[in-house]
């Protein structure tokens, strides 16, 4: 079995992203400390996110849009424009923040750009992620970028058909089982999980231990040599 | 010279989309109307999209978190909770807003369809374009949709290429000379102006007037004819 192709997805991939979104949430926090306790605004944030995601997505536009909302319901009565002002200001600056790849990930990539056709697959907003990848300087590792708005088997199909040989002979690398390991194998495909630092609570799902086509590597280091093994065993 | 492939923009092409925002801007210059002219608020509301398009890209979203900002400098020290959850609420309904295809579009695709592989070319945020797409019952009709963040002549050459036989043999459909037209003539494609109702201020350029791959129509409903007479004269 040859692989040609390898997906990879973004953020927490190759570089730090929910690091960003923790950091803005305490820094939201913060700023309505007078109104109430940190663990109920970030519940409440969980929840209009949850509420809006179908409306929103995924990304900085629609956390900072939330953001707000969740404001709103605790500041009522109170002058909050610099509360609001704030928490733009939040939003921006995660949106123009410097993009450093993730230790391990150029080196992995200058390898594996010479054996597969690499393609990032990923969610979020479309341009603040065109932004990223010319901001981590890995853009052109990269023969194609897909960004969509679910991460869901057909997806996997259609990306590998369209920029490759199929999902057949594909691998997908990322750190979420749920949008990353799970649809790809669904779709066909090989899936390698390189577990985040840190685990987003939409994002929570059982790796799929024991299937033929899916690995859990400690860091994207291994990864070369994970597809290398699949394709000399044929699967 | 055939054509194989027929792009077409999505918002004031497709369907309504202008009419929505201006709508939308009226509501959120009532909103403020203790605080400042309509004349006023709009343009510094203007400035604000500007500023904010490198980060926040074309859409909804962008402009829902524009319009706050903009609250934010008049309503300074006043109790604007009222105010910000207007404008959240104006931003939800554009989002969820129904789309309606425009007069003479079903008729113009059910032609075009069976003669040209129809591709859906649009910025925006990709989740909102794809839901108003869902929405216009028009998905079916579209071989691929891709939305961009900017519509540049190298985009054009990459998605005829993708999804046709390259831009010699596309053309290009839309309302807005500036993205629809001049990058699509320069990519090497035919382009058709169907102009909007309203033009958009930061859209506005002059159509490409006597180019012998430009062509302005009424309708929509011209644009079958138009492609079969680009065909017969071989350009």
């Amino acid at each position: 079995m040859s692989i040609t192709t390898l997906g990879l997805d973004a953020d927490d991939t190759l570089w730090h992203n929910e690091t960003l979104f923790r950091l803005t949430q305490e820094r939201f926090a913060e700023l309505l400390s007078d109104f109430a306790d940190r663990d109920v605004l970030h519940a409440r944030l969980a929840d209009v996110e949850a509420r809006n995601l179908r409306l929103y997505g995924y990304g900085v536009k629609g956390f900072t849009l939330s953001m707000i909302e969740t404001a709103m319901e605790f500041a009522a009565g109170a002058d909050i424009t610099a509360v609001v002002r704030e928490i733009l200001a939040a939003g921006r600056e995660m949106l123009a923040h410097p993009v450093e790849p993730l230790p391990g990930v150029e080196a992995a990539l200058a390898v594996l750009e010479d054996r597969y056709r690499l393609v990032l697959i990923t969610k979020g907003d479309l341009l603040h992620q065109e932004r990223k990848l010319a901001a981590s300087g890995l853009g052109d590792r990269f023969s194609a970028v897909e960004v969509v708005s679910e991460k869901a088997p057909d997806v996997y199909v259609r990306v590998f058909a369209r920029h490759g040989t199929g999902a057949e002979h594909a691998a997908m690398a990322g750190d979420s089982v749920r949008s990353d390991i799970l649809p790809a194998l669904a779709a066909g495909a090989f899936a390698a999980l390189i577990p985040p630092a840190m685990v987003w609570a939409h994002e929570a799902a059982e790796p799929p231990a024991g299937h033929p086509r899916f690995a859990e590597l400690p860091s994207i280091a291994e990864l070369p040599a994970r597809l290398e093994a699949w394709e000399r065993a044929g699967v």
